[in-house]
């Protein structure tokens, strides 16, 4: 064989590889059974590739680096792996706790830091390496650690979380990574289970699912405290089963209004956002999970626990009542908008799908096969504040 | 020498260049009198490549693509030019118009507005080949065509913009490119000569040259017309000369407020945005020309016409209060905020400079060259609604 063949052959390969693709129009989408992801593209609607051997992803959530290369997977096996969408690999993967919850990427896109469960507490980790760079025990009682929820980043390199069992929310302050500086507030509530960021990342609030109510903490008024608001979110006047605790992460602002799933009741909440105070409760079809607006806030979709989970509606911002119901599969599990709005991705499990509407007229665009997807993350998040 | 040689070395160039570059930290420095564009990198503060050959450029706009792959860059002479930021070269241009002043790119990225003065109107072009796809005269007398300001996208494959001659406003819908639809709004207004569009892509707001006060149109309710707001704005009590009409463009809606410069005064203006009245008027350091708020809201910047255009302030969105001057250099033309809002770039015509801040504690990161810049824009805009 020639000498310079096999170098030739490589190269060939190399360049073949290297048809340049950008980075603003991907997305991952979670196939829970399989422990994969397929990294897909919104402007063709094509499936690009599948990632597997990333564990259990029976939970799983989803960040980007800054430059919108590397998804960052969190695993409920404790497993974070990072997926470099250019390449079609997995770059890296560590197993960093026994069972974990969700994660967040610091502000300056350098800090990955995760929230487990077991054992109880937070690690924030290089995002380049994924070489530990703090441990943060939630220890709030001597030999006492809580499990952690509702972590999201926060504007200045901050992390803002919440003790389960402790019920306390911490903000990890991460500026000089070597000292983590961290302000606890205590009692804010029984058992804070998931919480959501303003879009902005002022307002942090944290669902308990001990009590009624929820906590707010304002991080342009930390001094303040944490303070209740909507006092009878969650009381359980009509002892309906809860199926499914709704995701807050998934929480619309839509203009003046926070649109927020009812716990147990088949109602979405209307909250007004200048005092938090509660202006309506739409009927809908269902126990609300996901709430989620458009990014033009003209529409609100929400998807259901069983038994009415093969349904999405649709609520028109603006005369806060339901203007469309749709049935596209048996299990709706999450949905993700593009980042103008223009279209949005459904995953339906059972019929191992992607559904892809015009948002527009609500039409189909097209199906693309998915085995049981359960989470569709597209890269837009990588410029996104409190996720 | 070695026949395989030769294939051998273009095979090695490829390679070379086919390095992976993803596009969410990309972005492009305008260059005014070279008629260039720098591509920049927000996370190793580089300057990728320069490309030349994109004309009058002494005013200049650009918009992304959904996949952030290609920058379009409108420039005065009616130039629209399409940069591939992937190979970094020219991939198309023509020239569209006598005079232009600025563009925008539909909602699904498939079509590239452009408003122009001469001749009056807009053209629109499919973004991959630049082809005309439709030509919309601004003809608002027999043989009267207006210039053409203010053009912004809107949700719904719409487009925005204003008639300086007429004083009117047009919503173009181009939901089928082949048949577009125009909705026309008069006597908005003596001389629209700007315009923007509120973050969510609800609120069209146009400064108005020949009177005072604002044009506000709300895209959820047409059919309640276009109606005045702040009715003292731009009133000349004081008589300054103003030396450079302010952009709107740049007007900063933060938390509950909406950030804009005062005409010819020594103000920035915030106004309520629940009933658009004026709630104070800060003093500033002189004209304000951009007012723009940090992603996550809690700081306003603001640079200055002559001769006060040495020096940035910093608006503290929470007291409403400058909380901080800086004089980076002779001349402050345009900044940007990269999307997380933790670095601002900042354009130095005289100093041949771009200066890089950390926003959190406002201190200069880096400087680097760039031959007399006046205006930045990073890819990130590809997801906003509105520019």
């Amino acid at each position: 064989m020639h000498k310079l063949l096999p170098t030739l052959a490589l190269l060939i390969s190399l360049s073949a590889q290297a048809e340049p693709r950008a980075t603003g129009d991907l997305g991952l989408v979670i196939e829970r059974e399989d422990g994969a992801a397929l990294i897909i593209n919104t402007t063709g609607h094509k499936q690009l590739a599948k990632i597997e051997g990333l564990g259990d992803l029976s939970h799983a959530s989803v960040v980007f680096s800054r430059d919108q290369r590397y998804a960052y997977v969190f695993g409920r096996d404790g497993g974070l792996s990072k997926i470099d969408l250019l390449q079609d690999q997995l770059a890296r993967r560590i197993v960093q706790a026994g069972n974990s919850i969700g994660g967040a990427i610091s502000q300056d896109g350098k800090l990955i830091a995760v929230s487990n469960y077991e054992p109880g507490g937070v690690k924030v980790f290089a995002a380049d390496t994924l070489e530990l760079v703090a441990d943060i025990p939630a220890e709030y009682a001597p030999g006492k650690r809580s499990k952690v929820v509702g972590l999201v980043d926060a504007p200045g390199q901050r992390f803002v979380f919440s003790l389960f069992d402790a019920g306390e929310i911490w903000m990890l302050d991460m500026r000089d990574p070597h000292k983590p500086a961290i302000e606890k507030f205590k009692n804010i509530g029984k058992q804070p289970y998931d919480a959501l960021m303003s879009p902005e990342g002022r307002f942090y609030i944290a669902g308990l699912f001990g009590e009624s109510g929820l906590a707010l903490l304002d991080l342009w008024d930390t001094a303040a405290g944490v303070r209740r608001i909507l006092p009878n979110y969650g009381k359980d006047d009509e002892k309906l089963p809860v199926y499914k605790m709704p995701h807050l992460e998934g929480w619309a602002m839509a203009g003046d209004w926070l649109f927020a799933p009812a716990i147990g009741k088949h109602e979405v909440l209307v909250i007004n956002k200048q005092d938090w105070t509660l202006h309506k409760a739409i009927p809908v079809a269902g126990q609300p999970v996901f709430v989620m607006a458009r990014p033009d806030a003209r529409q609100v979709w929400v998807n259901f626990a069983m038994p009415d989970n093969n349904q999405l509606q649709v609520i028109d911002a603006k005369d806060l009542t339901i203007s469309t119901t749709l049935t596209p599969g048996k299990v709706v599990l999450h949905m993700e908008f593009t980042p103008r709005g223009e279209q949005v991705w459904v995953a339906l499990r059972d019929d191992n799908q992607l559904v892809v509407y015009d948002t527009a007229n609500l039409h189909e665009i097209t199906r693309l096969p998915a085995h049981h997807p359960n989470g569709i993350f597209f890269s837009a998040r990588a410029h996104k504040i409190g996720f």
